[in-house]
């Protein structure tokens, strides 16, 4: 016997069980302690689905022992039974995870039909059109999603039906016409699985907890979680709830609503609902649906009930609620409620009038917006004056907001192949399905002929925060041929079409798109993070350009300035091949000589770009070889034009090839073997902030940083190059001048050794690009090609170059900053590696008390929030 | 006023304070206070050397005070005074490290010689000629090796005092000529330096200390410490001891002896001496000394008590003694003492004879052999008549021990072919790379232009016991014309050359080798090692053979078993290639079908070979690029000899080309991609094992090592796969099999998530050659180009790839030794990679508590021997 609980009814949950009943369940749970009507059931834990896998993809003896029980303690709550000819209870089976989460199984509905109950609801509701229409769909469903049927074998059959009767609609089938069409669909299950559909409804509900169960682990949903961080081992609960019918005639429906506006934010119900309807109608977008304001004239009592429930339910949860309800022969379930998704406009919107209202604080509200989301603010809309010329040809729903402009293309593949090539693609689709999954992450747009704005398209599109246009239904489109034809006018695969997710418009014609303003809200909420955060957020920028748009983003200084962009400048490159081809010091240094005036006058447009924020400047990195060619061609050309042998060059060429470069000759290991390219760097960082200081009166101290060391000797004797050379220009300047030498930890010996470096280093700058390579063995350029088995065997989650892997990486990062400040107390700690622009990774990095990020220009406020939110979530 | 106490005379001293006052100086006090004849004298300690270089290079102001005081002291004690005209103090100085160590300045005579004190000798000696000898002999050792004047300037000098008087040899000049001699080396003196020599013998001795402490700094002296492990802070002390003369008339003379045969070990006093000559006239080799047991007949009285003190002195310091002695006018000194170098023969002799005869004990006595001495007993050494005859025409790193003479040829192919036919074989190669196993297997030696101490080749070599020689940059090789060039002389195809792979000498001719016989004392001093040692020792081994060698050797299993070098095999690498151009996993399952029985036979051969003992092995790790050409050429040939398209064989060639291929799709991630490779090698494993357990009765336990593991679920998914086939095939079987599946650590994340990894690791074998690697973030193959700036400058002082880096690698190692145990208390930890062989890092291998190490078979005693020298030193 089973002594763990592994089922709960709705009444014996809350709210704060989610992770144990999932998000859905918790939320049935509490609704049901609010008295809020819902059609009662019970859930099975994620506990259970954990179990599930860990048994071997079994369900135990006695799991199912405790469902049977919730079923008969549901039985009499509802006062009717499993099978019953007299009062059957029905019920749908629904996935749902810790967090909303597309590509598992969602729902099957009717749970509990057979040749005897079917009878016995057609007798109840006086309705068999009804009932048998059910019955063909729970079997259509159940064979599809539980057994894995080919849905298209009973669309076939359905089809057949209404061509033999000579009719169009499935509405136009009668309850006969749905009697022998269930015959026939059971005929196809036989025939497929050799043996009958099961009658026996606790079999029924025994398959379809196991096949949500299962539907954890399927493709789609695996590449969800990866997209999303969502651990594999959460494992989903499964929700059964007795089933109440929108589909019972004119005074029943089914509707979605949010309590604000998901797109703007505006504080006024928004929603659709269909007369007459199953739940899955609506969002299947089958249907045109109604806005929910239209019910207040079809059902005003219902109406009225619905609002006040729903503003119960937004000042209960304090935050915008996305609720599916059901009204049946005039009375009102809520089937779900949750914190509604939303854009990051809304989002800010929202936040900021929560807090203004009073029902949040700033702190809660800050947890409220998906730092990821902001990215989308920053996305590009279309450039004003080429849209005034543009043509719409069609009109849908504004579903995510942006602009886009690609190419278009048909199926998910075809968009991700050519995305990979290089093309900016729109994906066109007649709706889209969790399959589509990464052709639409590929994708600049997504544009849908079916669907509304809670589509599948939608839903996912805001969430990634790309630009959706969907239930165009002017589009005639024709995915054989791979045309789609407007008013006559026929596009094809390939040409130019943009589209606006904030209008619904769509353009025949490519249009610019350009980076949008953000709005007030978005100051106001950013002012916050910033009053509440602890870290410092800093920027990777190499040119003054960046460097301004960072600012603008809220960067505080830079983190990251790297050297060796300016050297790769066409007017630079020259000198660092005279360098590199050197034979002599003496060579050597007249041609650094040449670049020292132009390295500092880049020096001197960052640090006027940043004034007096601080400015971390490294030091040379990448291997020589990467400043020459490699094919003999190019080889050829370079020596005529430096005027050396085609054998000399060459020779120099293949003396500098390595056998692994990510391990090779750079970093710090430049400049000692060749010091003069460190004094000439140290020249140009010291003489340009002595030049702004004194044209501008900036108070600067460059911050020094050196690459790749891995031993604390080996920082010592490029440092002792640095302060050698930058003391004797400062004390020549007649001035004085404070700047810092640092250096970055990313080879892992630095980061084991840190209490030693830190002996020399006045900061530590975390290189957790380097720093992961190196401490997982693989090279990010390599990996692409093996971490899609990893991904798929789910040996890894997540990828390690996007969210900083704590336990191993992490340990090393936390290590350091340790050992360090054992030697160092008031060592400065940052980081530079692409982590610094992921939210969980920013949250990592406050919480070994880091005191910056440096990230992208475009990160920065992803960056300002991420830190804000740690700090909430753990004050330091 | 220094408070630190810098200067000791020698009465304050005794033989444990050898750190502070260096080997020589604590072996003076030790004399002294002991009661043997010793000239007195001071000695300035090493703390006053690292002193000197943290004061920048100079001579604190208290420090030379003490060495005044001193000086007062030893004038008291001697009735000698420095410049007296008098009774003049006359001294030596000398350098004296914690170690003997060559390379820095060694010896300044007669110090305190001035053109009064010469005088003041010449008078008390009645010997004006000695007086004025000694005087030049002075002014030009301290010109030449305190202030850096050449010698040759002096040299010449002397050269036309010769000539101009028409004589022959130094000794036809009289006192006289020799003071002519002392003015004209004083005005060379003056001419280089713009000063005058100084008089003042104190300002002399200050000099002459300066200059010891600036020798331990110099070229010569920072590459022995290098080679001998002998850290930079260490410093040397300087000897200053009152002059007696060996060179006073026929009642004198110098010399230096053994107490017992250093290149025998036989127990009967060994020395030479010369009757009237100062001590480095023996040394010097320009007079013929006389065998020690001559002064016998001189100096009857003298030799009865040299040989008592000689006695007395092995007694007290329990070991054979190389002294110094001088015998003024009759009565004996002794200079200097201390354990004396010994062949490994004599070395082995010494140590089981004094155990025989109750001085040592077998825990002292394994303490007196320095394990990589032990080298030179199993490999072929040259004869050494031919060998003082021949000439070295170039010189590359000592890189596999052992000498080798044959016939040259530049192939693999050429190599094996040759050898078949009788001939021996010398390999030239560029590099070698794993293609050329089996032409390394044929050669008697490998020659390499490229490469390090840890090159393929090298590493290849050592595993074989094969002599190599490798990175001979001054060969220019033309594999076209089969022929290889040095300072213009050519050198063809079929050529014999020699080669020693203990100094890197190349020799342009035959010469004899012969193989050294392995004495019974060997046996009885290994015995005492194995009795003594905890740490297990086991062999790398891929061939029966190499495992028969390591158990002669004392090997006591495999700790690491590459079963690629088996798939590198003429006869696999067709089934081998076939795999990797599979576009199917069925073609590739046909591909690995044909392995499998070749890979049962290896594991069979091997098993046999080692009875009952264990054998680890490890899955395939190479990229599998490794496996396929790279040049056009030779990819058209495989594409015809395979049946396939050349474009085809070249794509899949570039689909596998790798940026950084230590770094990429190799280890445990081929199997992650191609599960049928683990299921091939496990089928081998298990069916072979149960083969011979069936027909040898051998109680066989195989080890799985799944290489390059950097997370536990990479680790648990190829170790599913190999527990569902080995049960599979033992079940069917109808007996039972116990094996165990374990890991390499040799990726940073391995170690530092290593109780996480032990979950599923039976054991962890630390590949200590990839995590050297990646924990310092440079290749082996590419860190050879830089690696010798980072020596020039002392950021290392020793290769890690070596000898273990036991403050950033074996941290890691620590670590995980540590994690694991916490997981599961009993896990077996070894350690695979190089420094398995290198005695230092065995000796961290004990400290860590590891099982075993594992090192080429030729290196096996060495472990042994080192293990052993770990217990004694650090009992666990």
């Amino acid at each position: 016997m089973e002594s763990k609980k592994y089922v709960y009814l709705f009444h014996e949950g809350n709210a704060t069980m989610k992770n144990l009943l999932g998000g859905k369940g918790a939320n049935l749970a509490e609704m049901t302690n609010l008295g809020i009507p819902v059609p009662q059931g019970f859930t099975v834990t994620t506990e259970a689905c954990t179990k599930y896998y860990e048994d071997g993809k079994k369900i135990s003896e006695g799991i199912i022992q405790q469902i049977n029980q919730a079923l008969s303690e549901l039985e009499s709550i509802t006062q009717k039974q499993f099978g019953s000819a007299d009062n059957p209870l029905l019920v749908s089976v629904r996935s749902g995870a810790r967090v909303s989460m597309p590509g598992m199984m969602d729902t099957i509905l009717n749970l509990g039909l057979n040749d005897t109950t079917v009878e016995t609801v057609a007798r109840l509701t006086n309705n068999p059109r009804f009932a048998y229409d059910s019955y063909r769909r729970f079997i259509q469903m159940f064979s599809d999603v539980v057994m894995g049927i080919e849905k298209r074998k009973f669309e076939d059959e359905l089809d057949k039906a209404k061509e033999d009767k000579g009719v169009k609609f499935d509405t136009d089938l009668d309850a006969n016409d749905l009697k022998s069409l269930v015959g026939k669909f059971k005929s196809i299950y036989k025939n497929e699985l050799g043996k009958d559909f099961p009658e026996d409804p606790k079999e029924q509900l025994i398959e379809a907890v196991t096949a949500v169960f299962r539907s954890w682990d399927n493709p789609r949903a695996n590449v969800y979680r990866r997209l999303n961080d969502i651990p594999g081992d959460w494992g989903t609960a499964v929700n059964v709830q007795s089933m109440v019918f929108g589909n019972m005639g004119n005074t029943s429906g089914t509707g979605v609503a949010f309590t604000r506006d998901p797109a703007t934010g505006e504080n006024k119900i928004f929603g659709e609902y269909l007369i007459n309807a199953q739940g899955e109608d609506v969002v299947a977008g089958i249907r045109t649906p109604q806005p929910i304001s239209k019910l207040e004239q079809d059902m005003p009592d219902c109406y009225r009930e619905f609002i006040e429930i729903a503003n119960k339910l937004e000042s209960h949860y304090r935050d915008m609620q996305d609720m599916e309800f059901t009204i049946e022969q005039g009375k009102l379930y809520f089937l779900q409620t949750r914190n509604g998704k939303r854009t990051a406009q809304a989002a800010l919107k929202i936040a900021v009038d929560l807090v203004q209202d009073g029902v949040l604080t700033k702190e809660e509200a800050i947890l409220k917006v998906d730092p990821k989301q902001l990215d989308t603010l920053l996305h590009p809309a279309f450039d004003v004056a080429e849209l005034k010329k543009a043509k719409v040809i069609a009109k849908g729903l504004p579903a995510s907001p942006g602009a886009a402009c690609g190419k278009v293309y048909f199926t998910a593949d075809d968009a991700k192949v050519n995305h990979e090539k290089g093309e900016k693609v729109v994906l066109v689709r007649l709706e889209t399905s969790p399959e589509d999954i990464e052709g639409m992450i590929a994708a600049e747009g997504i544009l849908t002929v079916r669907g509304g704005m809670t589509s599948h398209a939608a839903v996912v599109a805001r969430g990634m925060g790309t630009c959706c246009v969907a239930g165009c239904g002017d589009l005639n489109v024709n995915e054989k041929e791979r045309t789609f034809e407007i008013e006559g006018k026929v596009y094809r695969e390939g040409d130019y079409i943009s589209i606006d997710g904030s209008t619904g418009n769509v353009y025949g014609e490519a249009i610019k798109t350009t980076t949008p303003e953000i709005s007030g809200y978005f100051g106001i909420f950013m002012g916050w993070a910033d009053e509440i955060r602890k870290l410092k957020v800093r920027t990777n920028a190499d040119t003054p350009r960046d460097a301004e748009q960072a600012i603008k983003y809220g960067a505080e200084g830079i983190g990251l300035c790297r050297t060796e962009h300016m050297f790769f400048n066409e007017d630079r490159i020259p000198a660092v091949r005279e360098m590199i081809v050197a034979k002599t010091e003496e060579q050597r240094r007249k041609a650094l000589a040449k670049l020292l005036p132009m390295q500092r006058e880049d020096f001197v447009g960052i640090y006027e770009a940043m004034e007096e924020r601080p400015v971390t400047i490294r030091f040379l990195d990448p291997p020589l070889h990467e400043f020459l060619p490699s094919e003999d061609e190019d080889i050829k050309d370079l020596a005529q034009e430096m005027g050396i042998g085609f054998d000399e060059l060459k020779a120099t060429v293949l003396s500098l090839h390595e056998f692994n470069p990510m391990m090779g000759h750079r970093g710090c290991r430049l400049s000692v073997s060749y010091p003069e390219i460190a004094e000439m760097q140290t020249r140009a960082v010291i003489e340009a902030a002595l030049d702004v200081r004194k044209r501008k009166g900036y108070n600067i101290e460059p911050e020094i940083m050196i690459p790749l060391v891995g031993e604390v000797k080996e920082l010592k004797y490029v440092k002792n190059i640095v302060v050698q050379v930058a003391d004797e220009i400062i004390s020549k300047s007649g001035t004085n001048l404070k700047y810092h030498v640092g250096t970055m930890i990313e080879i892992p010996r630095a980061a084991l050794t840190a209490d030693e470096i830190a002996k020399e280093a006045e900061f530590f700058s975390f290189g957790t690009n380097d720093l992961t390579q190196m401490t997982f063995g693989f090279s990010r350029d390599d990996a692409a090609k093996f971490l899609k088995d990893y991904y798929d065997k789910k040996i890894y989650e997540f990828d390690p170059f996007q969210k900083l892997d704590q336990i191993g990486v992490g340990k090393l990062v936390k290590m350091s900053a340790e050992l360090g400040r054992t030697t160092r107390p008031d060592i400065k700690l940052g980081i530079c590696g692409e982590h610094g622009g992921d939210p969980s990774s920013v949250e990592f990095c406050h919480s070994v008390g880091l005191n910056y990020v440096s990230c992208s220009p475009f990160r920065v406020p992803l960056a300002r929030l991420a830190a804000a939110q740690a700090q909430v979530k753990n004050p330091r």
